[in-house]
């Protein structure tokens, strides 16, 4: 068995209103950061997971990521995956 | 003035408890997805940000993390920056 290490990323469709994102936004130019063009905010999602090799972690990664940590009407997600 | 993609990645401290982590976890095993050892939930910020060089755009960043983003309490933050 090997042990890999998975980062993925879940972010809302660029069509999607984000509201935590704008306020985070105005809240930032308020603090006094100038020049903020736009402010969104996603899900990390870190995983440590064995599998039989690459390809059946990614199978499950994939599983995961369409039924549980995205929702995918209105989010997309990447991920990158690493053997520890 | 420089345009910067900046993504600032937002989590837990390591001995802090992550309840939704854990919560998704047992969600995944009972999803089919065996072989999980850890799993873990942050944040990733996706902010871009007009200014003069990149000292002054990772000195605005820096504020917003401590400020804003991040409880620096609980939280830890890192972030990447890439020139546009």
């Amino acid at each position: 068995m090997d042990q890999f290490a998975v980062k993925v990323f879940v972010r809302l469709r660029p069509s999607v209103l984000d509201p935590a994102g704008e306020a985070t936004k105005s809240a930032s130019i308020k603090l006094g950061a100038e020049g903020i063009k736009s402010l969104r905010i996603g899900k990390m999602i870190e995983v440590k997971i064995e599998g039989d090799g690459e390809n059946e972690v990614r199978e499950k990664i994939d599983l995961l990521c369409d039924r549980l940590f995205a929702n995918t009407v209105i989010e997309d997600y990447e991920y990158s995956l690493e053997k520890l």
